[in-house]
C-alpha cells in the first residue's frame, strides 16, 4: 500500500481541479467529499518506488516508448511499465500524458497497465515513504541507504567528489556527491539550504560518510518545518552538561551561570560547523586554560562529526606573545579567516580569547573584527575592563565581575568550562588547576584543595611547581607556534607516555632555573635598592643593560624573581621597577600601587613622555618614549614613594607585562 | 571518401618506389603522372577510421589473424576485415604484410577484402582527416571528440592523470592523459613541444578539460607551420586593447604608448603561461597600483586557461617592505622560482614592479635575477636612475623619463594599464587614481578630475582620503602578507559588501589618525626648531627615542606628518628631519635639496661615516652608522642651509624613506 | 603434488587427534608413525591453489552450498568443488564441515569429491608454496604477483588506497591496500610488524609498487626466522663502502674509521626508513658538508626506496644562524617530529649535527632530545667538549679527539663521508674539499693537493675563492632557508647549467666583496690601535656604531676582513676585537689567547658581568650584558696584554662568532 503523508512535512496532497491531461479526457470540479473511489488519480514522486503502488489504482502517467505491442509508461524515476496495443484505443507519441490502472504486478516485477479515462478525478500527490535516520546514529546503518533531513554546513569541492557536510539534530555527516572528478555536483545547492539527501551509508577511514543518490533542497512548509525541528534540537544539544566542581568553592561557583553560558555557545558553534580560533596567553595559566578546552572542544566535535578531519579544521589554537590582543595578530587572524572563507567555503570564525583579552588595549582589535561575522567569548581573570570590552563580546567571563580577583586563574575557570562541555575528560584534568594556580601564584584558598586533588593523582607539589616552570619555559622557546605535542606532553593532558611527561618536566624546570639563575647572576649585582619614604623597599633593576636579552627568562619574568627574593629576603613591603629602554615593568607586595591612576598621572604630567600601560593594584607594566626613560622613571619613584602600604596586598605574576 | 591532404600542415603523401611487400609482389618505380588508378596503394595512418576508406581501393594491410575461413587484416588501429579463404591463394602468418582491395562494406560495418597484387604502384600515405578544435572555444564541444594542435606549456603530474596544458592561438586547456595512477604518459612530450592532440571535452568543476586518447609531437614541416600560426596569433592575441583614458590628462597620455608595450608583455606572458610575480610598494598607491593589475591579470588568465586553479598558480603578489628590492627579497623569490620549476614544472616567473624598482638600489636584485631566464618589467614614480636600471629591464614605465614626475603616480598609471590588459574591470576601478593621488599626496592637476569622478561613483573625498589612511595602516600590519581579501574590502576592488567596505575603511581611518595623534602627542614636544640661513624653517625630530617603535606610523610616516603640520602652521619653507640611531628621513617644501647631491658629499667629507641614501629634491633619507650620527647630522644640517628656496617644490611622501 | 613445508619459515604441520568433525565420524588417538596413508588429511591454507592439490587424498571441507545434485564445498579461498548427491548418504547445511577425496581434477578444471570418513587420522596443515621476492629487485616482474616478508616500516593513509612501506633485506617498496578510498586497510598491522604480503608489481610514475591482495603479520617462529634474517641483512647492507681517499692524508685518513661508522649508521638509518635531519652551521664549510652527505643520501634513498617521494619524506637539511645548536631551533625540530608522526605516521627522526654541534652550547638542546627516541650523530672540526656532549651522541667525529685540529674542515670529511655512504657520486664531489678549506682558511697541508685536484676539474684557485664567497653570501641572505637550488648552482653539485654556475659565483663574489669593501669604508677609519706588552698590535672596532647593521657582512665576519688586513699590513702578532653592546669576536694570529679559559676567569673576576662565551685559542666569542660592556672589554683587554706570543698560530674563521 502506498502512504499519501509520510510524515509531518512530507504532505503533498493538492486537491485540484482534474484537468484532463489527454484530449480523451473531460474536466469537471466537484467537492472532495462525493467523489467515488475510482475518481482518484495518484502523482507519484520522482523517488517512488514498487513500494509505493497498488493493483488497482489509476496513476499518472507519461509515454516513454511506443513499440508495436504497446506503449510503455513512466510513473515514477523507477516505476515503468507497458500498456498492450490490445488495450489501447488510440496511438500515442513519446512524451504523451495519460492517466492509467495498474492491472498487474507480474511475477518478474514487470508492471502491465490499462488506459484510464476518468470523467472527474482528484489528483493525489504521493511521495515516497522514507524513514529520516539520524546523521549522528549511522554507525548500524553501513552499507543501507537512509534518508537524511538537515542543512548543509560546509560545501567542499575535492578533486573527485563534492562534499556536503550535513547536520542534524544529531549531529553532522559529510556526503558525497559524486558529478564527475573535481566537478561541483549540485551547484543549486548553497551552504544553509535544508536538504532532503538520499544515499548509502559507507565506513571510510574509521568514520562514517554518506554516499549520496539524490540532493534536493526544501522549501515552503517542508523547510519551515525541518528548520523548527533543527533549531529546537540545536538548542538543546547545545546545553552543557551539568557537572560538579572539583572542588567545592563558592567564590568560583558563581561564575558557573556565566561558565555555562559560554559553554553553550562554544557548543552550539561546534555544532553548526563554524570554525573556533583560541588566542590565549602564552604563559603556564594560559596554557592550562586552553589545552582542556581545546581537548573538550575536539573531544565535542569528534562526538558530532562523522568527518575525522572536522577537529583540524573546526579548532585552531595560537599563543599571543603580547598580554593582549595586538593589531599584528587581529590582522594576521582575519586575513586567515578570509581566505578559508574563500578557498574551502568555511564559515568565518568565533574567537575565543583564553587568560587575555579583558581589557581597554583588546578593543582595538575587537572593533576591527566587528565589521566580520566573527563572535568573541572571553574568560580572563586579568584586571577587565567591562564597559570597553563588553559592547564587542558575546560572552565575558572575569571574576572581577564578582569582586573576585586574579587568585581564581583562567585555567582554574577552564577546566570547569571543559568539563561543562565534555565531562568524559575529567579524568585527565584532575591536576590541571593546580598547576595553573601555582603558575600564576594563586593564593586563593581553593588551592590548597586543588594542590590535594593533584596530589591524589600522584603529583606532588614539587613537580606541580616544576610544570609551571616547564611551560613558562617552553612557551618561551615555541614563540609563535601552539607547539600541540610537546605542550600535551608537558601538561600531562592527552599525553600517551607518562615517563617521558615525567623525565621532560623535570629537565625543563631544571633548565628554567638554571637559566634564571644564570640571568640573576648578571642582574643581581645592579639591582639598586632605596628606602622609600614610606618605609618600603624599592628595588630597581634596568633589564636592557643588566641582563641577558633575546633569551630566557625574558624581562618581565627576571623582574618578577628578583621581587620574589627581595620579598623573601625582607620579609617587608618591596616595589621592584625592571625597566628597559622603553618600558618598566612594576611588581609589588604590601604596597597599594594603583598602577592605572599613576600611568593616567605620568601621562598628563610628562609632556611628551608617551607614557601608557596596564595593570592594577599590584602589578603591572608601563611604556614610554626611549628619550623621556629618567623622568618618567623619577615621577614613577615619586609616586610610589606616595603609595599607602597594605600588607595584604601581595604580588602575583598576573600582570601586563612587557615579555619581549 | 578519403582526403590525402586534410589540412596545410597534414599532408604525410610520401612517393616512394613501391617495394613488394609480400614476396608474391614485384616492384617498379615510374612516374606518378604515368599511374593507373589499381596502381595507387593507400597506407592509412594509424588513427584512421571507416570514414577514411573507400570500396574498390587498395591498401597496405598487416595479418592480425589466421582462421580456417580466412585471415583477418589490419588497414589501421580501427579498420580491420576479413580475406575469404576462397580467394587466397597462398598461406599466411600473423604479422604478414600484403595488398588487399576492399570489395564491400557489408551491412553489418563488416570489411569484406580481397588480395590485391599490382606489378607496379605508388604508396600515398593517408592521413585521417580532422578539424583542429580551438582549446578557447570548446565550451560547445563537451562531450565530443576534438582534434588540438598547440604547444605544451607546462606539464604537471598529478596522482591520477598526467596534465598536459597545451596552448594555441585561441587559448589554453588542461588535458589529463592518464598511462596509470601517478604514472608520467607520453614521458617523450616536452614542455615546447608542438603536439597534436586526440581527446574528449569534459566539463570538470565549471571549467574545461580534455581526456586525451592520442598525444603525438609534431616534427618538420608539420610543427614549423603550427608554429608560426601560433606565433603569429600570440601577437595578435597579446596586443592589448586601445583604451581611453579614464580622464584627459596629456601628461599621462603620453606615457601610454609604453604603458602598452608593457600590457602587451604582460598579456604575451600569460599566454604562454609564465607566472607573473609582482613586488609592490606596501603603501597607499602601491595598493592602488597593483590590485587593479591583479584583477586585470587575473580575468585574463581566466579568459585563456581553462584550468580554474591557474590564476592562483599564474600570478603572485608580495609587497616589498623596504622601498627597493632587497638583497633579501630577492634571495627568496629566486628561491620559490626554482623550486616552482624544480617541482612543479613551471617556467621561471616574469618579475613585474610597481610603485618601486626605478632606482640604482634595486640594482643588485636585478643583477642577481639576470643570471636565470626571468624578465623584469617596471612601472614605477620614484626619481628613477634609468642608465643604471634599464640594462636589466624589458620595460620601464616612469613619468621622470617624460619630464613629468611623481604627481603622476603609478597607482594612476596601473589603472589604466589594467584597462589596457582588460577593460571590462574598469567600471570597478574610476575611483581607484583619486585614492593613489590623495595617498600619495599627488599636486596633480588631474587630480581634481579624478577625484570629480570618483565623486560620481559616490565616493566623497573625504572617504577617498579615508582610504588612503586606511590602505597604508592595514599595509603596516600585514607585514609581507598580500592581504588580498582585506586589502580588497579596503579599496573595494573584487569586494562584495559595499556596506561593510565603508565602515571598514572608516574604521581603519580612525585607528590610523588615533594611533597618529598619539604618536605625535610623545613626539612633538621634542621637535628641536631652528632658522636657517635662508629663512627656512628647519625642524628636528628623534624619532628614536621620541617616538613610539614597533608601531603605526613608523618613522618615516611620523617624520611626513610632523612636516605637513609645521608647513601648514607657518607657510613658509620648512624642512624636516626625522633621524634614528643610523638614518635620517628627510622632508621639505619651499627648499630644493637635491639630496643626492648631498649624500654624495656628506659620503666623501665624513671619513667612516657610511653615508648612503637616495630620494631626490624634496624628500629622501640617508643612511649612517650609528656611530657617527652626531658629524653627520650637523654636516647635513650645514648644507640644508646653503640651500636655495623654491616655493613651487612641495614636499610628498613619494621618498626613499626608512619606514621600520 | 602440494608440498608441506615450502621453506624454513613456512611449516605448520600440526599432529593432533583427529578430531571426527561430523557425527559420521569415530576419533581414536594414535601415534603418528603407526598411521596409513589414507589416514592423513589435509588442511589447505587459504591461499591455497589447484596446484597445492592431488587426486586420491583427503581434505577438510566445508559445505557452501546446497544444491539438488549435491553439495558444494571449499578446500580454501579458490579451491572448491562439488560431492555429487549419488555419493551422499546424509545431508548437509551450508557451513558443516566434513573430510572429503579428490576424485578427479575434471578437463574444464572443475573438481569432483567423494566424502571420506577416516575412522582415525592425523591432520597436516598446507601452506601454498611461494617463492619470496625481493623489494629491490621487482623491476623485471611487473605485472606479476609476488609474495614479499619484511617489517612494515611506515603507514601512510591516503584518499585512497593504505600505503604499507615493506622492508626486507633488498630494499623498501610502496605496497598499497585498497579497503574502501581514504578507509585504513589491515588496521590490525602495525608499524614493525613483520609481514607475509601478497601483490602484483606495478609501475607507477616510473617507480615500482606492489598492489597488495594479501597481507598477514607473521608471528612465532616464523616471524623470528625473518626478523634475524632481515637484522643480518640489514646490518651488512648498512655496511658503507671501501673508499680511497681523494688525496692522500694521513691526518684525515685516521679518521676514516669514525667516518665509516657514521656512514653506517646513516645508511641503516635509511634502510629502516627513519627520516634524517640535518642541522648544519650556515657557511661556506658548512655548506660544503652538508650538500655532499645530502645528495649522497639522497642517491641512496632512491637506490633503496622504491617510493619516489621517499626522498622529500626522509631526508631534510635546515641551516642553523646561530653557531650551536639554540633551544629554540631544538624546539622548534621536535615540534615538527612530532607533528610529522602524529599526522603521517612517520618514525621520530635521526638527527646529524654537521660543521656544529661538538661543544658544550649544544648540550642543552641535546637533552631536550634525550627524552625521545632521536639519535644524534655529530660531525664537526670546531674546538669540541667531548666530555660533555658524548653522552648524547650515537657518533662524535671530530679532528681534535685526534690530536687534529680545524684544518681538517667538515667540508674535507664530509665529501669522504659522502662518498663511502654513495661512491657514485666522486665525480661531482671532487672540487668541494678545496672550496671547503679555502672557505674556512684551512692551512692544512693537504690544501695544495686539494686545489691540484680542484684545477684538474677546471676550477682555478681565485674561482674556488668565489665560490666560498658566494657560499657565505648566500647563506646570510637565505636565513633561516635551505635554499636547495640556489646553493646547488653556486656549489656546481647537482646543478645543471655549468654557464650560470659560473656567472652566479662571479656575481656572487664580486657582490660580497662590493658589500665588504662598503662595511670597511664605514668601519677601518674607526678602528683604534694599541700596542700591547706583549708587542703584539691589539686592533678593536665597534662593530655596533662603525659598521652597518643588519646586512652583508655580519659583525663577525666584519671583525675577521679587519683582521686579515691587519695580520698582512703588520706582518706581526695581531689581535682584533669587533665588539657590539653585548658581545665580542675576537681574532688573533700569532698570540695563544686561550678563550676559554679568559672567559672562565672574566666571569669570574667582574661580578654582575654576565661573562660567558666559546671558542679556542686564536678565534672565538663571548657575551656580556650591555651595562658591563666597558668593564669586560677593559679586563679582557688586560689579559690580552699578557697573551704569550706563538708565531705558530694562526687566525681561522671557525670559531664560535657572534653573526647577526
Amino acid at each position: 500500500m502506498f502512504v499519501l503523508r509520510t510524515r509531518g512535512t512530507k504532505l503533498q496532497s493538492v486537491k485540484n481541479s482534474g484537468t484532463k491531461r489527454t484530449d480523451k479526457m473531460t474536466s469537471a470540479d466537484s467537492g472532495p467529499d462525493e467523489r467515488a473511489d475510482d475518481s482518484v488519480v495518484y502523482d507519484l514522486a520522482a523517488d517512488c518506488t514498487l513500494s509505493d503502488i497498488s493493483e488497482g489504482e489509476q496513476y499518472h502517467a507519461a509515454v516513454n516508448g511506443v513499440v508495436d505491442y504497446g506503449v510503455f509508461v513512466d510513473l515514477s524515476d523507477s516505476v515503468s511499465g507497458l500498456v498492450h496495443e490490445s488495450n489501447l484505443s488510440q496511438s500515442y507519441d513519446v512524451g504523451d500524458d495519460l492517466v492509467v490502472k495498474l492491472l498487474e504486478v507480474r511475477e518478474n516485477g514487470d508492471l502491465s497497465f490499462v488506459p484510464a479515462d476518468p470523467d472527474d478525478y482528484e489528483t493525489v500527490a504521493v511521495a515516497h515513504e522514507y524513514k529520516v535516520a539520524e546523521t549522528g546514529n549511522l554507525g548500524d546503518q553501513v552499507g543501507e541507504t537512509v534518508h537524511l533531513e538537515g542543512e548543509v554546513v560546509q560545501i567542499k569541492q575535492t578533486g573527485g567528489p563534492t562534499i556536503f557536510h550535513v547536520s542534524d539534530d544529531t549531529g553532522v555527516v559529510p556526503c558525497a556527491a559524486f558529478e564527475e572528478a573535481g566537478v561541483r555536483a549540485h551547484p543549486e545547492i548553497d551552504i544553509g539550504d535544508v536538504v532532503h539527501l538520499v544515499g548509502v551509508v559507507e565506513e571510510r577511514d574509521g568514520a562514517l560518510q554518506v554516499e549520496a543518490t539524490s540532493l534536493d533542497a526544501l522549501d515552503g512548509d517542508e523547510e519551515d518545518v525541518v528548520r523548527d525541528r533543527l533549531e529546537t534540537a540545536l538548542d538543546e544539544r547545545a546545553e552543557p552538561h551539568e557537572t560538579e566542581p572539583l572542588v567545592e568553592w563558592p567564590a568560583l561557583e558563581q561564575l558557573f551561570p556565566d561558565l555555562r553560558d559560554i559553554a553553550k555557545q562554544l557548543r552550539r558553534t561546534v555544532l553548526e560547523s563554524r570554525p573556533i580560533r583560541v588566542r590565549h596567553h602564552a604563559d603556564g595559566d594560559g596554557m592550562c586554560a586552553s589545552l582542556p578546552v581545546e581537548l573538550a572542544l575536539k573531544r565535542f566535535i569528534e562526538q558530532t562529526h562523522q568527518d575525522p578531519d572536522a577537529k583540524r579544521h573546526l579548532f585552531k589554537r595560537l599563543p599571543s606573545k603580547a598580554p593582549f590582543y595586538e593589531m599584528e595578530d587581529v590582522t594576521r587572524d582575519l586575513n586567515f579567516a578570509l581566505e578559508d572563507q574563500a578557498r574551502h567555503g568555511q564559515k568565518l570564525p568565533l574567537l575565543l580569547m583564553l587568560d587575555n583579552g579583558s581589557t581597554e588595549e583588546d578593543v582595538p582589535a575587537y572593533e576591527n573584527l566587528a565589521h566580520y561575522d566573527i563572535p568573541i567569548l572571553v574568560v580572563d581573570h586579568h584586571h577587565p575592563d567591562p564597559e570597553a570590552v563588553e559592547p564587542y563580546t558575546d560572552g565575558h567571563v572575569n571574576p572581577y565581575l564578582y569582586d573576585e580577583d586574579y587568585r581564581i586563574t583562567t585555567g582554574m575557570m577552564c577546566v570547569e568550562l571543559a568539563r561543562m562541555i565534555c565531562p568524559d575528560i575529567t579524568e585527565e584534568l584532575r591536576h590541571v588547576p593546580a598547576v595553573a594556580g601555582i603558575s600564576d601564584r594563586s593564593k586563593a584558598n581553593a588551592m590548597t584543595d586543588y594542590v590535594e586533588l593533584a596530589e591524589s593523582e600522584g603529583y606532588s607539589e614539587e613537580f606541580l611547581t616544576d610544570m609551571g616552570e616547564a611551560l613558562d619555559y617552553e612557551a618561551f622557546w615555541l614563540k609563535y607556534d601552539p607547539g600541540r605535542n610537546l605542550i600535551n606532553d608537558v601538561l600531562n593532558v592527552g599525553c600517551d607516555d607518562e615517563e617521558r611527561h615525567k623525565e621532560l618536566v623535570s629537565f625543563l624546570a631544571e633548565r628554567a632555573r638554571s637559566d634564571t639563575e644564570q640571568q640573576l647572576d648578571a642582574a643581581m649585582p645592579h639591582v639598586q635598592h632605596e628606602r622609600l619614604a614610606s618605609e618600603a623597599h624599592l628595588y630597581r633593576v634596568d633589564v636592557e643593560n643588566h641582563a641577558y636579552r633575546f633569551t630566557y627568562p625574558p624581562p618581565g619574568k627576571t623582574t618578577g624573581e628578583i621581587h620574589d627574593r627581595k620579598v623573601q629576603e625582607t620579609g617587608e613591603p618591596v616595589i621592584t621597577i625592571g625597566f628597559g629602554p622603553d618600558f618598566a615593568v612594576l611588581r609589588s607586595d604590601g604596597v597599594r600601587l594603583d598602577i592605572p591612576e599613576m600611568v593616567s598621572e605620568l601621562n598628563e604630567e610628562i609632556v611628551g613622555g608617551g607614557v601608557s600601560g596596564g595593570g592594577h593594584l599590584v602589578v603591572g607594566s608601563i611604556k614610554f618614549v626611549k628619550g623621556m626613560r629618567e623622568q618618567v622613571l623619577d615621577a614613577l619613584v615619586e609616586k610610589m614613594a606616595d603609595a599607602e602600604l597594605d600588607e595584604a596586598l601581595q604580588s602575583t605574576t598576573v600582570g601586563h607585562q612587557q615579555e619581549d
